[in-house]
C-alpha cells in the first residue's frame, strides 16, 4: 500500500517537472530587477561595458552606484535616492545609471578603495570624474542619506561634460 | 484665461513632480529583470565578474548566453530553453548562468569572433571551455533551437569539472 502510494507520488513528482513552467524545489521565486530597489522606473545598464557604450552614444555622464543588499548604509541610501522625485528624474533623463554589486576590473572605479555604499560618476569622454567628491576624506566617494543635497549638486557637477561635442 | 490655465497646469505639474513615485514623461515602465526572458525562475548573475566569483565559489560551471534583443534567432532559442524544464532545472540546479547583450573585455569569451546567440562554458577552474561546441564549424559556439539536445548534452560535458576539488 506504501509502496502504491510512493509509487503514484513519484509519477506525479515527474509529471510536474515536464509539465507547466519550471519551479525551483524551494518554491517560486520572485524574478530579480535590474534596479534593486534604486529606482524601478529608471533604465539600468547591466554591465560596466554596456554602461560606457550607453554614455558615449547617448553623450550623458555615466553614475556607478556600488552597493551590497546587506549593507544597512547602501540600504538607507537606497531608500532617500529612490524615493527622491526629483532625483529619480534627473537620472533618469540627464544620467546613464548602473549600480554593481560585485566590483569591475576597472580600477579606475576605485580610486581611493573597495567600499560600499559608493558612487562614481563618469565622463561620456570615458574619463572618471574623481573630482567629484562627497564629505569623507577616508571614504571620498561614500555618501550618506543626510548628503543628498550634495549628491545633487555632485550630479549637476558631472552633467557638466568636460569635453563638449558642441 | 489661457494664461490661468497655463498656471493651473504648471502647478499641477510642480505637483505631481514632487508626490507620489516618480513616473517617466514617456509613462510607466516595466522594470528590466536580469532574466530578461531566458528562465524567470533562475538565479542569474549580473556580470561576468560576479559569474565567475559564484562560479569558483560554488564549485559550478557557468554558462554565458550572449543574446540580442532584435536578433530572430536568439529570440527562438531564447523560447525553446525556457521553455524546457529539464533544462531550467539543470542550469537551476548544477550551473551558475549569465546572459549579456554586450560583450565582456575579456577576449577568451569569443573564441572564434562576437556573434549571437553564443554560448560559452567556463569552468570553476577559471577556464573557459573552447572545447565545447555546437555544430557549425563558421561559428562553433552557436545553438539553433533544433540544436537543443546537443546543448545538453554539452551541459553534461561542462558538468565534468576539469579539475575536481575532491
Amino acid at each position: 500500500m506504501i509502496k502504491a502510494a510512493l509509487s503514484v507520488l513519484l509519477v506525479l513528482v515527474a509529471m510536474s517537472s515536464t509539465s507547466g513552467k519550471y519551479i525551483p524545489k524551494s518554491g517560486k521565486r520572485i524574478p530579480q530587477t535590474l534596479a534593486r530597489g534604486w529606482g524601478d522606473q529608471l533604465i539600468w545598464a547591466q554591465t560596466y561595458e554596456e554602461a560606457l557604450y550607453w554614455a558615449r552614444s547617448r553623450n550623458k555622464p555615466l553614475m556607478v552606484l556600488f552597493h551590497l543588499e546587506d549593507c544597512p548604509h547602501s540600504q538607507e541610501l537606497k531608500k532617500v535616492l529612490s524615493e527622491d522625485n526629483m532625483m529619480q528624474r534627473m537620472l533618469d533623463e540627464d544620467f546613464i545609471v548602473l549600480n554593481l554589486m560585485y566590483e569591475t576590473t576597472d580600477k579606475h572605479l576605485s580610486p581611493d578603495g573597495q567600499y560600499v555604499p559608493r558612487i562614481i560618476f563618469v565622463d561620456p569622454a570615458m574619463t572618471v570624474r574623481a573630482d567629484i567628491v562627497g564629505r569623507y576624506s577616508n571614504r571620498m566617494y561614500a555618501y550618506e542619506p543626510a548628503d543628498i543635497k550634495l549628491l545633487k549638486s555632485n550630479m549637476e557637477k558631472a552633467k557638466k561634460l568636460l569635453k563638449s561635442e558642441l
